[in-house]
């Protein structure tokens, strides 16, 4: 059964949204992954959000660009934390409308926000999430820090 | 029978949108007003959206601030003219928010948006697109223009 | 008879322009295509401004580049609604100046502005606003949106 | 046993900050909170961040203002989720500063960023954090979504 | 004989751009004033830039707001040079709107633009414009500048 | 004798401001072309701002990017009518570095600014400025313009 | 003998510049402080700059506002480290146009800029500056830093 | 012994930096290269800043793109004057983040701030901070700055 669900406005999205599935697959996260727009599929939007917590989601990543309504309308439907990822699009004017349709959300409805094409970092912040209850994730991620630390000494070194 | 509904996203977008029904009501055009927040009431979103055309109404005000989703999911789901007025709300990041989730909707789903605050032209608009199957609504048109010259010139002479 | 005008400030927005009179033809709208320069023919400008409504024109679509004058100057000489394409010209500042020049009119002269370089919104909007009174193009807008639809579950399965 | 920990800047953060102390509060969800500033307190930064996972804490919210490096500096020493608060202060550039200060982190290190001096949407979010794995608490969720939707009904009845 | 017209989009422009006018007086160069608006008496705004050189008019002086499109389309319709002011006005998105309106002009048809409401420095450049040709107002330029030299040096014998 | 000054704060301006020149020997303007850094050659820039209207210069167009003070420092020193472009130059942030620091000019020191990259339309306002007394280059603006209008006529005949 | 100079544009800067001033005198560093504007007084900026190091003076710190010339120039005059102080001044665009003024300084031209009306830090990266050859001074800095950290452990406790 | 420790926080930021280590060695200037990153590395961060002014080190060069945190949190640590050099990265939004985040640090806590990717002028202030106490240096960089001027002089001999 599937724990975080990723999903995008348009299949456009996928080379971006890509990252974040890769980096749930490599901490052993079962993840689901489906096309659903807030703008042409309204109600596939509703039936997603509204029962994505009965089926034993527990994070829901939502990807999309331009005026971004995705992640804000998950949020408006589902109890679960959603992690919403601006998209830079085509006809994006630099990313501003994405980020901005995202993040700046009214007070009672919360959107998690990672950066402009940052879908890497909301399948850590999704696997973070599922950490806060269970150790075994947790310590992956107590891992992957040290790994990234590793790196960089191994960089410094080339220099 | 209502032609013309000017929705918004909380009652603090009452002062700005005020002015769109305002405008109407000198054009003589039945407006209706109501509350609907794409992020507090989904379902009302949902249900006003889908049967607006089947009521009557022609055309649909929406005003919303921050990142404003309501214009954008009412376009989603009616096939209606949609009007949507940006207001710049109190945390809004300069406005900026509200103007972008409003105008850059994705290719094929279109919001006729006009200027930060601009409910007044949002309804002069919306007569206007009245106007252009109803030649009284269109005469009165042509006469605000004139009055508003009219103004200017009294403006001038004042100098 | 056109129904709809489709005019641009230089023939370089054509690109960008092609949008709104491609998905006018899917609907089976006449449209009528000219370049009218608010800043190079300015007397073309009011000529087409004034008249357009008493040749059977409905709506016009206006678009232009940079400093963007076309749409705000036809809606100031034109009674009918007056829908502004912001086009990301070369020596543009990311598009700023045209989504700006366009958007920010003054209360009582609306430009129904779309996304940058959203002609073919600019071309569905114009629909709706003829649809508002059309039962027909009415149709038109709801099947056009059931294929927005359909397209999206099918790159859904391809996933 | 406090699960989630609300740290700023600075104490001039509080009357922003205290917005999401209240709405953990009022879902009866243990809070402490502290002055912690990065660039102030750096020992002080790192003995929290490094042990606050093994205190019980599951949650942090950080809020801070300018050049916002309190959450992702949090975020580099904590496997924990951490939720970022922009606080617009009083020599930022429009809040723009601490947005992209606290958004834009590099991969591998997200914060899960909520709009510009949105405190009470980090506690939202946190309690959502807790909620998908207590059933209890993602009770007090949906029934937060209602009481939403219930005070925008009665709103719009005042109209 | 009036040798600068300065021009304003509306009544409420007057308190910027009499900035303008001061300086002018100070300089002993006539100065003509009007209210033209591009967006409510396009007509009047035809006949005053296509004439302005025929009754002895040697520079423009045009201020705006939002999307001020004044300055422009009289440059689009007289041979002189127009020196635009952008105006912040009441709903303007911070000045940026009528900053790129103005300045932004395609290639063929310059405004020389100001800083945001800089109504003395149009006044000025229009004395300037003048002084090119004439000795007499050269050499006001050249006094004027040793004064604001000594106001300097004066405050800072103050500290 | 030339009557304008093209000068640039840098070799690598020189694509940009070529246009300024080219358009000044259409108009059959005598042009003198420099290099005067005010970052690099101070005293050259102090020796020519001090000296042009002393030796027959009517006006001044300066170009520069990133953190551009040429133009203003030129309308320091000189009582002659400076019209600045802002050129984008390769570490501009998107020019608004150059747009922003030769515009916003205080009281009393006015530049004429163009658009970004705006040179051709420079040499044009200088045209306009020396025209504003020389009934032969008025004419020549007047013609400019009337082969503008027939271009677009022109062009709109292709479609 | 001052090691420091202090100057700025216009004696309107002074609320902001004074923070710098303190900081210094607290440090028990001499200060001299004047009124030097590149736009207003640029033989002085010429003399001043040229001259500072032959006089004693170490570091000069330089404020101002709008297109924010002063630091660049004196920059440009003078091999002492320039710190540069973009003030938000009345007619500022939200103060982005001193920032990216001061900030944007061509290649072999450095302005040390700090943040927008960030005086004290000038006066805090002066005396570092000093204190990287004085070890008196360089203690002095480590004392201010623990200063700061009791400062916020006292706040703490206040909570 | 070196002087001046130039470090950054990932290895793709070597291009941009080389330019401050070439330009420190044209000065004849020791420099050490480290990487070190806040968000991977943060104890190597802690090491690296308390420690480098009893090494010797005199100036510290830190660049990082994004939200660069490198530079500020060098700051909190160190008592030695630090320079901030903006990276824009691949994922930047346009350069904005990583010049906000490094330039609007809190009162008490400097980061002396050069242009987007200019790691040149950070090495050339860090030899100017040198060079105030150390008159060798110094007399290289005013004969570094009579090369720039020669370079400009043989430029427009080009012409």
């Amino acid at each position: 059964m599937s724990k975080v669900a990723v999903i995008m406005g348009s299949k456009s999205d996928m080379p971006v949204m890509q990252d974040a599935i890769d980096i749930l697959k490599e901490f052993d996260i079962d993840v689901e992954v489906d096309i659903v727009s807030a703008h042409r599929t309204p109600e596939k939007l509703f039936d997603f959000s509204k029962n994505a917590h009965t089926r034993g989601i527990k994070v829901i990543i939502a990807g999309a660009g331009g005026a971004a309504h995705l992640p804000g309308m998950v949020a408006s439907l589902s109890p679960l934390p959603i992690i919403g990822v601006p998209v830079k699009s085509s006809n994006s004017i630099d990313g501003w409308d994405s980020v901005l349709s995202i993040l700046q959300m009214p007070g009672g409805v919360p959107v998690a926000t990672v950066a402009l094409n940052g879908a890497k970092n909301a399948g850590i912040l999704a696997a973070q999430i599922l950490g806060s209850s269970d150790q075994n994730i947790l310590d992956k991620i107590v891992n992957y820090k040290e790994d990234l630390k590793t790196k960089v000494f191994d960089s410094a070194k080339d220099l």
